[in-house]
């Protein structure tokens, strides 16, 4: 079946790619209705945006477009990078206008594109750090510079703003700017590879989305070029965090500053889906193997260490000093919508959910104004001389690159539900929406998609209109559904074919077909891997993608979420709070609370000090993970010690 | 009584500290005879001392001076502080002579002493960095620029100096820099102080060696000065890192780098020693307590996070990832010697005994050759792309600040081992020695004390001569002895006085009395504060002052360290082994070995997953932890997880 272009899609339009499995589906394919993520991106239109808009007013990022462009006079204000902070909020705006009309957003959105195109130099080149301040420098220091680092965030929120708004004033700048690149950089010109991988990506769909081959050769040349010692000559140390300490085609673990590697895996993926490498894949399998089987952690979150925002070593998941940083965990969902691009399996899609429901959901408050750089699985709620700020959420900050990462993974949700291949549909996220979709073959799809995920399991597709000639409509079974059951017009389905992680419902679909699929959600514990020290004896409660935690303010007054033990045996109980954060399921169980008094003057004590301790019958309460710290500072936990 | 002023003690003679309760002994009045840390000295004279000066010199510390003192020229070589290093290499030297004569070791440290006078500048000034590199900006860098330090550990290996060998040339030069350091800082002079803490212990030493008292008041000077932001303005940050947070008075946490911070509350200590300053003991006190409850590992380590080399927060004592640095275990004997002069409590020395014998000895190989900065207490043994360096020891290191305070606290462990008071005489560390004392009442006691410590917890002590005025002999009985019992002459004692944790034994001693003091020393399990998420379900064994671990090499074939469970209801049998690790007590207990092969793939499945696996009972053989890392790479663990 001949691959159709179609209009371009959200963030990664893969129509055209040759070693894609599934691909994308352009703008207006599918629309959240009223529902989980339609209302978190109602939340990023009517509040994130704006105060985000304003908020890169007060930090400076547009004073500094102001020096580049010559309108205004005064120092340069924050990290080299604050053009990125403007990019992705032009990024996030763009799909958020891509879905409706809201002219004041568009008026924010133009002043902005108007004021890139004033900073713009004749040459295409635009970075208001390097303009303004050390002009003589540019390209100079392609280590820590962060120059191609916003160069790529320009491309990507470029080619999102001219295919969700049509406006293709940004993607002009842009083009100049990735035209003026392409005049220094690659074989016979400068070598060079960026400190922070981004704009592999970005290079790669600026070719998607104007077929200019010398993009995709561009990235090609940055990708080979990287783990040669360009970036770090002599100093090893930092090596990792550069993402240069090998050439990516014979990396077999991630390290590293996370979101560097995985934006770096992430463009990787884009490139194996233009060109095929099989040792990149082979590269890429094996990295995604190290990280999801000993580098992550049950919220989906990576990046375990402070120290140079890294990942750590094998099995090194501290829960108080998890750093998972929110963009990295964004970063997560961007490589693993590649991969599974890349090869229709739903192993890469349950670890998008799992990332995008917990480690990023979290980075965000409920009312969508205050953000975590930091996602801990623990926290003890005091204040203390540095840990403040990881128990409670900032307003913005000095380095604000998660808020608009946020805004913008948000405001792309739609482009993550479904994807089309010469089978038929694939469904990945359970969500309410309409799908319209033109298949492969040129026929239109409508269905209607209802469900209250992630709160229930149960998920109605409607068939609203199909062609007549069979098709696949193609259900993602997520890896925490053990005994998922289908009906299609109220008749069980006993032997659905199931592939990859789908179940494949092939047939003459008519307007009116109903299929029913239950998950099966129920709250159920999880345990770790015995590697991981500090969950050791311990559970997790999880129903459906949510992780759940206990948070000090549903517990009992003389419960202290730090002295609870669980009961692992009894059962857990669901409760529909409404009225609690937002609304949520929380889980109930049988718990005790331990007297630990005994131990206020003392870390050590003869084995036994514990077990002997009083206790006390208490009941627990959970909440969803992503739900923290939206009452204040207060203590919590994921991981809950099991009664002996 | 009145206070006698006696020869010099070993690194603090408080003889005439007016609010010392003990006091420290002079040069020889403690002689380790043949036994676990006569050996240690043993190896730092025959081996650590000579391959150290040999790094020195290869190092380039050698060199540095040598440029300095215009001697050669070149390039100016490694960090900052590299002189320090060859002052505490003196230090050790020091104590090294004091014990016996060593001419080749005297001739090494005479031609450092001239090298240092050759490059000491005509007002004083001494160090070969601001001399060398930036002579124009001499004290322009407070924070980072580590004269004060360097000047400090001057000082202090120029009283040992002195003190042990009666050469006086050191101490000439150091007490020029003294004064030339006085000449420039002060009340009325310039403000300052500095960047890392050392210089506050060294000026209230050098001030009890002369009588000067100007020396106590600069000391004096630079505390009462930090805590003000002079270190690090406008940079909230990175205050607690150069303990400049709070004032000293106000303190009641242990923060930030951990070398630093208990370096200045060794300095504090020593001037409430002079001054009796009732807030600042106050503030100390509460540090204390902050330490020891929440903050210090059960080896005695501290400063948990490789950040920064900090301690974390209340409870965060990763095992993976603990920093234990060698020095801040060093330093903290250095502060609980001195809070245990203050006080005459036996808890300090318990915490300095942990110590001691558990993450300071873990730094040095039982060669003397190799070293460890960093003293984890999980490794997986691997070799990983950063993590090999705490794997595996190191002949020397960029920043070597460890192995020459490793071998200047060997080297004097002999003045550790007793004080004195008014009422007698305190044995605070019990290894082999003879004890030759002039106590406060001016009348000579010696004593012979043997024991096979830490093997054995039976301690012989034979009066050989005493007044025959009545006087106290206190034996701290430590904190991990359950069931001490005292013989005298062969008579057990049953109403023996203890006091601030020591027995006293009260009586007119004559030549020939016999003291059996048996601590009944048996291995034992231990568990640590349920707060601490990663010793969770686990146990460390411990006997004695050590603390055990398991080491790979000790396990049958097929038991893999990382997947062992104890039985902590089986007996843990001691068995003797001489052959092994230069002789040591091994402790056998039951376990099993679990297969996780079925955990390969994943890090998160359903409760009951690892209790389902198969298991095969082992015996487990644990090794003192300070003894690990001596048979290369290999997996080695302090906390093991209990069996269900």
């Amino acid at each position: 079946m001949p691959t159709i272009r179609l209009p371009g899609a959200g963030p990664v339009d893969n129509s055209t790619s040759p070693h894609a499995r599934l691909r994308t589906l352009p703008f207006g394919a599918v629309r959240l209705s009223e529902g989980f993520w339609s209302r978190r991106q109602d939340i990023v239109r009517e509040v994130s945006l704006p105060t985000g808009f304003h908020m890169l007013d007060v930090a400076g990022n547009l004073h500094d477009l102001r020096l580049a462009a010559g309108l205004v006079k005064g120092e340069y204000q924050g990290p080299v990078f604050m053009d990125s902070d403007v990019y992705k909020w032009l990024e996030a705006a763009a799909y958020t206008l891509a879905r409706r009309p809201d002219p004041e957003l568009e008026k924010m959105a133009d002043s902005l594109i108007e004021l890139i195109g004033q900073a713009q130099g004749s040459d295409g080149y635009v970075n208001s750090y390097w303009q303004v301040v050390e002009p003589e420098r540019r390209w100079a220091d392609l280590s820590f510079g962060h120059e191609l680092y916003c160069a790529g965030h320009l491309i990507q929120a470029a080619v999102a703003y001219d295919r969700g708004t049509g406006n293709p004033r940004l993607l002009e700048i842009a083009q100049r700017f990735a035209d003026n690149i392409d005049s220094v950089f690659g074989p016979g010109k400068r070598d060079g590879t960026p400190g922070h991988p981004e704009i592999e990506m970005a290079l790669v769909e600026l070719y998607r989305d104007t077929g200019e081959r010398r993009y995709l050769n561009l990235a090609q040349f940055f990708v080979d070029r990287r783990g040669h010692g360009l970036l770090d000559p002599g100093r090893q140390r930092h090596s990792a965090y550069f993402q240069d300490h090998v050439p990516v085609r014979e990396a077999s673990t991630v390290e590293g500053h996370a979101v560097r590697q995985l934006y770096l895996t992430s463009g990787l993926t884009d490139l194996y889906l233009e060109t095929g490498d099989a040792t990149l894949w082979q590269a890429l399998s094996r990295q995604w193997d190290d990280m999801v089987r000993r580098k992550m952690y049950v919220t989906g979150g990576v990046g375990s260490r402070h120290m140079g925002e890294a990942f750590g070593e094998a099995y090194e998941l501290p829960n108080d000093r998890a750093y998972c940083e929110t963009c990295a965990a964004i970063a997560s969902v961007m490589w693993n919508w590649r991969m599974l691009l890349a090869t229709g399996e739903s192993r890469y899609a349950d670890v998008l959910e799992r990332a995008l429901y917990n480690a990023i959901l979290s980075g965000i408050s409920l009312d969508g104004q205050r953000y975590f750089y930091v996602n801990p699985l623990l926290s003890h709620g005091v204040d203390s001389l540095i840990g403040r700020k990881f128990a409670e959420r900032f307003a913005w900050h000095s380095c604000a690159c998660c808020p608009p990462n946020v805004m913008r993974l948000f405001a792309s949700l739609d482009h993550y539900v479904a994807t089309r291949d010469g089978q038929g549909l694939q469904i990945h996220l359970y969500t309410p929406a309409n799908l319209d979709v033109t298949l492969e073959s040129g026929q239109l799809a409508r269905i209607e998609l209802t469900t209250d995920y992630p709160w229930r399991g149960e998920v109605r597709l409607t068939i609203q209109e199909s062609p007549t000639n069979p098709w696949s409509l193609s259900l993602r079974i997520p890896d925490w559904s053990a005994n998922a059951t289908i009906r299609i017009n109220g008749q069980p389905q006993s032997n659905v074919e199931t592939r990859k992680g789908y179940a494949i419902l092939k047939r003459s679909w008519r307007s009116g077909d109903i299929v029913e699929l239950d998950l099966a959600m129920t709250a159920r514990l999880t345990e770790a891997h015995p590697w991981v020290d500090p969950a050791r004896a311990s559970v997790a409660i999880e129903r459906g993608p949510l992780v759940y935690c206990l948070e000090q303010p549903d517990q009992e007054a003389t419960t202290h979420v730090l002295n609870v033990e669980i009961d692992p045996s009894s059962p857990l109980t669901d409760c529909w709070r409404p009225d609690l954060l937002g609304g949520i399921m929380t889980i109930q169980a049988n718990g005790s609370t331990v007297d630990t008094v005994a131990w206020s003057s003392r870390l050590y004590a003869p084995f036994g000090t514990t077990a002997r301790l009083p206790r006390r019958s208490t009941r627990l309460t959970a909440i969803p993970y992503y739900a923290w710290a939206n009452r204040g500072r207060a203590a919590m936990r994921v991981w809950i010690p099991r009664a002996r």
